[in-house]
């Protein structure tokens, strides 16, 4: 069957379900109640803490089949996932469920413990590295989940994902539970992608190796939802939370498209008192933050908040005066970890606070705007950034698509080649956001805006730039580089691409090696 | 039929259910599922502002026989549970069951509305003032619940106690609905109260008369659980929160006790680096704090953190170094508010952290000791904090009960006469807390330590402390005070009084005026 972005997807998935297909970014309505993890009792005098890990996987007992999860706020130093899994596979552990919230580089033992039996299912919201490879290339029987930030933590809060066993990665911990990202040796700020599993988990492991005295200040996940408190020699490397750029680009097109951007978001009429905005940690989404903020200097007007993944590039404005407040999900940088643990005005938000579509509001419904990436985005506005050119997974929606439905007014800032291929394309290999919720593409050659968007068109007009049509760019782009050939993959699905409300918008297949 | 504390029960209570008898303080072990409201959408765009609460009532709808909630910070200078319920009474609603988690001398329109009919089942953990006597004298014809303070967190996490919609007075609050208070006109300081009732109510209302700018900070409640925002002209009165005693005694009598249970916790060897208590907020508790403190002083040592309502008391201990941290459930007066909001080592704790004793572990299981106050203690050392010495409602648990269970070492300080009445009596009126979670009563005239804990009676005798077996301080306050007659009450059930493990540890009766 087909659904509302044109993808076929199946009615029935081995490995996955019964498929309720993508019908609008805001057609499906929730009609359940929350997960409800059996209620526990602690009583006085219980100790929490275990001796090691292997002792946790006792205790509780971890069975096969469990679905144990992670949270990535240490991206390429996590040290926590290999160490519960390499513990799982000496206990002989097999059919692990494991729900990540994203996979980086270091993640690689992973493919031997999916060789090996371990690991039988993954349920993420990124993936970069060797196991997106390996992954794309077929190397685990059922299809991978790939969810959004905010889809993840309403499958968690829906009961959709049930979780079996969170293992936290603590930058401090007490003895009781109580949970802080920003003390200790490897502290990595806001723990925003943990909190939905600590709290809806039936068992949740607090690994940390910082142990400080009862009560820890500040919480951020309380004793009150945390079983076990291990404590281990290192929870992973802080210097492998800056991975991928996170610096304003140096590159002149990229600060080309920047500039437009800016001059986009101004001609929309946002450049005004208290506006709201996401950027991307990408270079040219954080180089639209700066030409962005410079106007903010000139009209002499601050921004009520940024969200996002945060870098020191927006701990700067905040410390400038130029964003009253940061809503932070995700350290992107140690100057992050710095602010959010040091400034009142940088607030730790969970992921269902971030961006979970179905609660009572999530912030990315207050943004004004968002600047994204793409790797490809159509003629419909469609955008890909979960396969790269050569069909392989290399990343997965993040927030991308929460904060491109939450914003009023998206923009998606891309070179109009991506290496020698035509960003702009027919049909994008997979549909991470559909093009409902994507305003306006910023390149290099000019701006093209969604036809659903009549009205930013006229004031963009209006405002002196660049508009186009997208499929103009497209033969432009196909001009300077050609068609792009057809990327072969086989009829295996290896991913389903989930939309944040729990349709699916897409499915990866396995590429086929030419 | 008898419960463990030797109550007799029913079996079935009318406008009840069935009863389950209080078996001892830990013999009840949780099996359910936490409660779980049905999941919710809230669009971009979408506006919870609304203009007045009638139109709240009307949106959501309120309708005959739902559950409404409240938080008692504000104490007696509540201004909202009033607003509501008159909002009710005039839109004909009928038969509103009202959970409050205390109930003052200001909520006295509340008696107009159960003569009405509007309100028709009250579930509090504490009443005092003119509702509480309406109440003692068969005003209602359901047995109204009482409960812990941990109790009512229990019962609503536990969907016991189920909420249709909680009414959050809200000193600070943004429109879409993130609250905190410590801001605003009318600061109340710690929100840990309502902080279960926002988590799993179906509709969460926040009633503000201080309304920020989006994103509001710091954040107690999230947007993510609430539905409307109203903008009032008043919540209340801050100094109304300031109520009953607390300060420090003067009395002389007073101060004897409290300086001999500071002598107890000393030779019980609690006087140690990092020991962590709680203290109510009478002025006996007050004093002994205040003597604790003093032999702290003395030791050259620091406690980890101490709990409870807070009182400027603690503090200034906090604020001298001889605190490391503060966790606040309440604030009982205006230093406490002011605290909260800048001291980052003075905590707000939710109800269920504070004391659920069916979660990981709440915070009371943490205390080295805790000094409370008794209106009544018998020769098993049940309290009574419930009934006064004519038997009218006067009080309740409160988080009595709570520390009690959780504390190491639990004291009662009471002078040995209250009034011209033995406090030290064959049987309490009103079993509040179990006799078996109080360690030691400390009056004016010595010291008596439950059987259960020999070890400690052996500290104290070593210690030079004048030690007496409890029934020895019964007669010597009968020899001063006679024998108190006994109160006449109709066999009629006014109110339940519930554990906070959700058993029935006793009822109360109607009281027949002479």
């Amino acid at each position: 069957m087909k659904n509302a972005v044109g993808r076929v997807v199946p009615e029935h998935l081995a490995g996955y379900g019964a498929v309720k297909p993508f019908a609008g970014a805001f057609h499906t309505i929730p009609a359940m109640c929350r997960q409800a993890p059996a209620v526990k009792i602690c009583k006085p005098g219980q100790s929490k803490l275990v001796n090691n890990l292997e002792e946790v996987f006792q205790q509780i007992p971890v069975k096969d089949g469990m679905t144990l999860s992670f949270h990535h706020h240490f991206r390429n130093g996590d040290g926590v996932l290999n160490m519960v899994l390499a513990t799982a596979a000496r206990l002989g552990l097999k059919n692990l469920t494991i729900a990540v919230s994203s996979v980086f580089p270091v993640h690689a033992p992973l493919i031997e413990h999916i060789k090996n039996g371990v690991v039988t299912a993954l349920d993420t919201n990124y993936m970069s590295g060797p196991v997106a490879e390996a992954i794309s290339r077929g190397l685990l029987d059922k299809p991978v989940m790939m969810r959004t930030h905010g889809g993840r933590a309403r499958a968690i809060e829906c009961g959709q994902l049930k979780i079996d066993v969170a293992f936290i990665a603590a930058p401090a911990a007490d003895d009781y539970g109580n949970i802080n990202g920003v003390q200790g040796p490897a502290a990595c700020g806001s723990l925003g992608y943990a909190i939905p599993d600590a709290e809806y988990a039936q068992y949740v492991v607090a690994v940390t190796d910082y142990l400080c005295e009862y009560p820890l200040a500040p919480v951020s996940i309380s004793q009150t939802r945390v079983d076990y408190v291990v404590k281990v020699d290192s929870i992973g490397d802080p210097k492998g939370i800056v991975s991928g750029s996170t610096k304003v680009t140096k590159d002149p097109v990229g600060l080309r498209i920047a500039q437009t951007a800016a001059k986009v978001i101004k001609a929309a009429g946002l450049i005004k008192e208290g506006l709201s905005f996401q950027t991307g940690a990408g270079g040219a989404s954080l180089a639209t933050a700066h030409f962005v903020g410079k106007m903010m200097e000139q009209a002499g007007i601050t921004a009520s908040f940024a969200m996002g993944g945060i870098t020191g590039y927006l701990v700067d404005m905040l410390n400038r005066g130029l964003l009253r407040k940061i809503t932070d999900v995700q350290g992107f940088d140690l100057d992050a970890v710095h602010s959010i643990g040091n400034n009142p005005n940088h607030l730790e938000v969970s992921a269902g606070q971030y961006a979970n579509p179905f609660n009572s509001g999530c912030i990315v419904n207050k943004l004004d705007t968002v600047f994204l990436g793409a790797t490809e985005i159509d003629t419909d506005f469609n955008v890909n950034v979960t396969t790269g050119s050569n069909g392989l997974i290399m990343g997965g929606s993040g927030g991308h698509s929460d904060a491109a439905a939450g914003a009023k007014i998206t923009l998606i800032v891309a070179n109009l080649l991506r290496g020698r291929l035509p960003t702009v394309v027919d049909k994008v290999l997979t549909v991470t956001t559909p093009g409902e919720t994507v305003d306006v593409l910023v390149t290099e050659r000019g701006v093209a805006v969604n036809p659903r968007r009549g009205d930013l068109r006229e004031k963009l007009l209006a405002a002196g730039l660049s508009v186009k049509d997208i499929r103009e760019l497209k033969q432009e782009a196909e001009k300077l580089a050609g068609v792009p050939e057809k990327i072969k993959t086989s009829d295996r699905i290896v991913a389903v691409v989930e939309y944040r409300d729990g349709t699916m918008i897409d499915v990866v297949r396995q590429v086929l090696d030419k």
